[in-house]
């Protein structure tokens, strides 16, 4: 089954201690894509500038990803700039030009409008509210949001949240929209505000997957070599909305897979700028990484390990 | 087998956001025997002062702790003041007295000295040294530091970690003893010290085992009401020693399992002040939390679920 994803692409310009890169391909919808065409077609719906080079995603198209949904509007791409702090965890935003993102307004090519699996990326709640009125019978609608989203349009979010199946958020922002320090209590509120999947990102700490009543936490793959986290989130999201496509199940314990296959595909996206890492990806790599996952979660039991 | 431990036996006075308790039982040695004592008998060095109040560790000499190895001495009991921040995370000191402490130079019990699995606590590195060679054959040591003997007391450090096995220390510490910024580079070089297996603690967000070449990454069990962090990592070490010490087997997979064991018990550790919710723990509510363990990280496998 094909995953839609209605977000952003993008130019950035990216400072880290040790390298710095200017107008690489970046964006949510990117990132997401280049992600999860390894495992589903992808439906991508986002809106580029009159000076987007379309040699930049040329890759894409080979990669089962079905361009309609892109537009081109008169005006420049949206641009962001930053710059990593040593820790490699924060980072300072030095320049933010939305724009045509500024009046992005989508509205999906007829033949996307029976997608199942659906990505809302990080835009206005409000348009992510419109793109799920759009789509006929989805099966699975999981969203990104922002700290500036919950601050300041906190209703229009909360409208979208309570039509959607899956919040995919970061541990501050579960803070923010709960108003509680403890991630797991503010979790339960989140959940009667509409969603009943979370999937809380913890960076390098990994990620938890809160399903109705059940916890799954995944570490991250230990990356000695942190190049670039922009866009780890959203790959994180494609590896996670890919395999559920791929495999058209939902089911509590096909989540869990779904979150080990989003970390996998986070881990190799940070190691170098903007999608070089994830844009041409050997499935033997990722095969390999799954394996080096497991081998970084597995316990063997048996019946007698604890006589306790 | 047995477990022995040479640390601190202590009273704390400890605020939290929501609750202060004063004068309260502490210390490493204290937590950690009465966490290893659920898996097997512990033998306790240690030192306190003649304001100790026996009373406060006759639960210890119920749970199978030997308390041969702990003298008194004239003076005071060690004493530590402090204060935990909203976050509960971070803490400041308020007043720390070593008192009987500052002088502890642990001689073992001559039927101490054939024990197999041994702790040192986070005592000065030189008398950790020490301890060591007055044991016939370990068969397993780990120890635990700070970043008071990393900066201070290197060359002694250092010398103490080039004959353990095992080193307990957190992430911060990692970065401090290795100069590396990121833990995994970190990990190598401290291996290159000495120990072959270290275990990285890193609070709520869990703990690595790094043994030999293998990785292996364990999440915290989520603490809704999250009390008082005091302690916490003496628990830790407590469960995991205890448990190798209940197997005797020091293979990678048991290694696994002690990990599991250990946040298990910090797990309850960190729900009530001082040894309060470990002292006197029915065993079925261990083994109930194993479960909560091994669910928050199972994934289920078959051949074909990934189908790449």
């Amino acid at each position: 089954m094909s995953v839609l994803v209605v977000g952003s692409m993008a130019y950035d310009s990216v400072e880290t201690p040790t390298a710095k890169i200017d107008k690489a391909l970046g964006g949510s919808a990117t990132f997401f894509s280049a992600a999860a065409s390894y495992f589903a077609p992808v439906n991508l719906v986002a809106v580029v500038g009159e000076d987007f080079d379309f040699n930049d995603i040329e890759f894409l198209k080979n990669k089962n990803v079905d361009l309609s949904g892109l537009t081109t509007e008169p005006g420049k791409t949206f641009f962001w700039a930053g710059r990593y702090l040593a820790n490699m965890n924060d980072r300072e935003t030095l320049d933010t030009q939305l724009n045509v993102f500024e009046h992005f307004n989508p509205v999906l090519p007829e033949k996307f409008r029976d997608s199942e699996y659906v990505f809302l990326a990080n835009i206005n709640p409000d348009l992510q509210y419109n793109v799920i009125q759009q789509v006929n019978k989805p099966k699975f609608v999981a969203m990104d949001t922002m700290n500036f989203w919950i601050t300041g349009y906190l209703q229009d979010l909360k409208k979208t949240l309570s039509v959607v199946d899956a919040l995919v958020i970061n541990d501050s922002e579960v803070k923010l929209l709960s108003g509680q320090d403890n991630i797991f209590k503010g979790a339960r509120i989140i959940q009667d505000m509409g969603p009943k999947t979370l999937i809380i990102k913890k960076g390098e700490h990994g990620a938890i997957l809160i399903h109705k009543d059940s916890l799954f936490s995944c570490p991250a793959i230990p990356v000695e070599n942190l190049f670039d986290p922009t866009g780890a989130g959203d790959t994180f999201a494609g590896g996670f909305m890919g395999y559920l496509a791929m495999t058209g199940d939902i089911n509590e314990n096909n989540l869990r897979r779904a979150i080990l296959m989003g970390t996998i595909m986070a881990s190799f996206s940070v190691e170098d700028f903007s999608v070089d890492r994830i844009k041409d990806l050997p499935k033997t790599e990722i095969r390999q990484r799954i394996k080096t996952l497991l081998d970084l979660i597995r316990v063997k039991e048996d019946n007698n390990w604890i006589k306790l």
